[in-house]
């Protein structure tokens, strides 16, 4: 839908035609300012629904346009885990002075959910859930969960905690409406549930609702105590997190930042990192050439070669890396398979090293060899490099990640661009050693 | 948990220790014989269980070693959107063998999901829902969501249609309990709801996921009648293969397989395509360099320094096409930004260029400039290349990827690898053209 105006858009959303999150978007490119003069015109509820849809980034820059005590007020009506992530980006005296301003109960809940680190189950969770105890009727149950928050977003799952909070099952609404009223929660509690504890990875969050097919999880801590919960939409927006850093790890392109909100500067400077570090791989390799000069200074058919056998290696070496790494990030790949793998690896380069060698020996024939050596000679010398290189080239692709991650280290560190570099080293090395045992013979 | 035995498997199942997505875990390596025997041991309803979370490939084995009678009632057990993906992936035959033992309605089911084309929404949905019809009350709703088949499971939301099925609105579990029994679902229905039409692509799931904050969404047909239901863990499958086909495009690694599974013969042919396409860039490149002979036969040191532009070229390429596509995947980058994107990668390329081209000028005094020119015209000949080669390398990765998608080719098909290859083209062509104007000059 078109929206005309800011006017329109609050009209719109006031009677349900627009969803917060559109109003936000049409929001995106509009100043501050004139965003915290929109969020007064709303009820604090509907400004709520507004601001946790806006990009953090934005939301910072609203809380200097907001008078603290209205911003205070609409930081207490957005969801939990929302709310807990704006404040995570406040600077510390702007926190110092809207914090002591919001509610106590939702302050002590910001103040639990923002002390998980970045990274964890307990940074994604929420602290909205319905939850019952143990020794409750159906009807007790039920009537529990309407005097809870009726207006918060609670899900399918009930539940069910005994003496300190502690998670002794779960019970869908379903299971709830089905059974009789006068019976125990005890009687049709599931207590063979998943769940995960709030310092888990949240990498493994996504494996956790595919497997066990769940709109969300219940969240404990170290004691079993239910802490919140973790909803599947969460977990999409987590996924694409993870999938765009191992995408941008590799093609060596730094940290995921806001495209298009970034200065050039700001992008240049999340780049050049890994430029720098690459570049001194092309020294080595200039080096390299440099010290075989005497090898080709005779044999210029050696060079012309030359960009066949390294553009080929880069190539199968980023092919390899970009598999094996995303086989250790989704879990497809494991280290107790990690020689079945290099082996495999190592095959498929002979393979298709065998293929491009033909192209390559056939393409040698058609320079002039020099002074040295013969055609012969060149096209042996490129061919069996040509099979040296994908090999090589695919082995390491598959070594170097998972070395990496043995040592703990994360594998998409291991980029492409860096396999590549590496490859374009050692495929000098091989072709004029090659070149001197067969082409120079 | 470690498991001893299929034996001790089916017995921690049967007491709801193992979820059945544990045992298929477990099962894997597993001969399909010796998985026929243990899931004829299984009552129907738990063999079907273990079945879905099995590997489609070794469901589709398992269907020749299980009687058709026998396979027939374990299929029509089996969640509506696992079914019909097994029934997708077998032979003809087989299907027509088995699919006439399988009961009306479940065969049925599965004939209107199977139509769905795959990558569509209708492909990923299932058809177990809750659905109410307008004018029912409150308390007949109930009625019949206990009616409607109470093993299954529909979901926090109850759908509610009018006339031919025709969506009209929903419903939370949460809110039918609240409401008053002998009120019409009519006045508690909410109107303003998140849904997808069938045909829709599956790539636009998780945006829809992710921006109504949903756990499941009604699937719709294009008269707006009610067809299925997706739920969230089903999108994050979704986006899982969404991610991984991405990932491997850009490595230029063919398409994704079961790596582990498959032979070396197979993970060679799924490489070998791109490797021969972009060995007919570095063929191009050997020409050129064999084109350019004459030059670099007196000035050796243009060769040394040859990799070093050719890799930072590549590297540059790199990092822009994996943002760009990433971006323009995920709907970061829309087309409209198409300029934009281009000019701010031209500038962080010559910002980033003239950074590594004072390394590249430093490391060619380093050079002895051979016959025909000086150490300084070298310097200028390839600080000049670098900013060159790098600012042409962002914008070439910028633009063709847009490009790509404009002409409605998948963006993804320009991997980096690509990219590399025709900036290493153009790298050899800008640096003896600078050479001849400054070096030779």
């Amino acid at each position: 839908m078109e929206i005309d105006s800011l006017q329109q858009a609050a009209e719109l959303m006031k009677s349900h035609i627009l969803h917060p999150s559109e109003v936000a978007d049409y929001l995106e490119d509009t100043e501050p300012a004139e965003i915290a003069a929109f969020l007064s015109g709303l009820e604090e509820d509907q400004a709520a629904d507004v601001v946790e849809h806006l990009d953090l980034a934005v939301q910072r820059e609203l809380v200097d346009h907001i008078p603290r005590g209205q911003m205070a007020r609409v930081i207490e009506r957005m969801a939990p885990d929302a709310r807990a992530d704006l404040v995570k980006e406040l600077d510390e005296e702007v926190a110092a002075a809207v914090l002591p301003l919001i509610a106590s109960a939702e302050r002590h809940d910001i103040a639990r959910l923002v002390s998980y680190e970045e990274g964890t189950a307990g940074s994604v969770m929420t602290t909205e859930y319905a939850m019952v105890r143990t020794g409750e009727t159906v009807a007790g149950a039920l009537e529990e969960l309407r005097r809870q928050a009726p207006g918060e977003e609670t899900g399918y799952y009930v539940y069910v905690v005994g003496e300190n909070r502690k998670l002794v099952g779960i019970v869908s609404l379903r299971d709830l409406l089905l059974a009789r009223p006068q019976h125990l929660v005890d009687n049709i509690v599931n207590r063979d549930f998943a769940s995960v504890n709030a310092n888990d990875d949240q990498e493994t969050l996504g494996e956790i609702f595919s497997r066990y097919e769940l709109p969300s999880v219940p969240v404990v801590d170290d004691n079993g105590r239910l802490v919140g919960r973790i909803t599947a939409d969460d977990v999409i927006d987590v996924l694409g997190e993870e999938a765009d850093e191992d995408i941008y790890h590799l093609g060596a392109a730094g940290r995921p930042i806001d495209y298009l909100r970034s200065s050039v500067l700001r992008i240049a400077r999340e780049r050049i990192t890994w430029m720098l570090i690459l570049v001194f791989a092309g020294l080595i390799t200039s080096s390299l050439l440099q010290f075989y000069e005497s090898y080709f200074a005779d044999a210029l058919a050696l060079v012309i070669l030359l960009p066949l056998l390294q553009g080929s290696g880069g190539n199968a070496g980023s092919q390899t890396t970009t598999v094996i790494i995303r086989g250790l990030s989704t879990g497809e790949i494991e280290m107790r398979d990690v020689w079945k793998v290099v082996f495999k690896e190592a095959r498929v380069g002979m393979l298709v090293g065998l293929v491009l060698a033909i192209f390559a020996a056939l393409r040698s024939l058609m320079v002039s060899p020099g002074e040295l050596g013969t055609r012969a000679g060149l096209a042996l010398t490129v061919g069996l490099a040509m099979i040296g290189t994908v090999t090589l080239a695919k082995t390491l692709g598959a070594m170097l990640p998972i070395l990496f991650k043995s040592l703990k280290m994360d594998p998409a560190l291991m980029s492409a661009p860096f396999i590549t570099s590496i490859v374009d080293i050692l495929t000098v090395v091989a072709y004029f050693t090659l070149a001197r045992l067969l082409f120079f013979a």
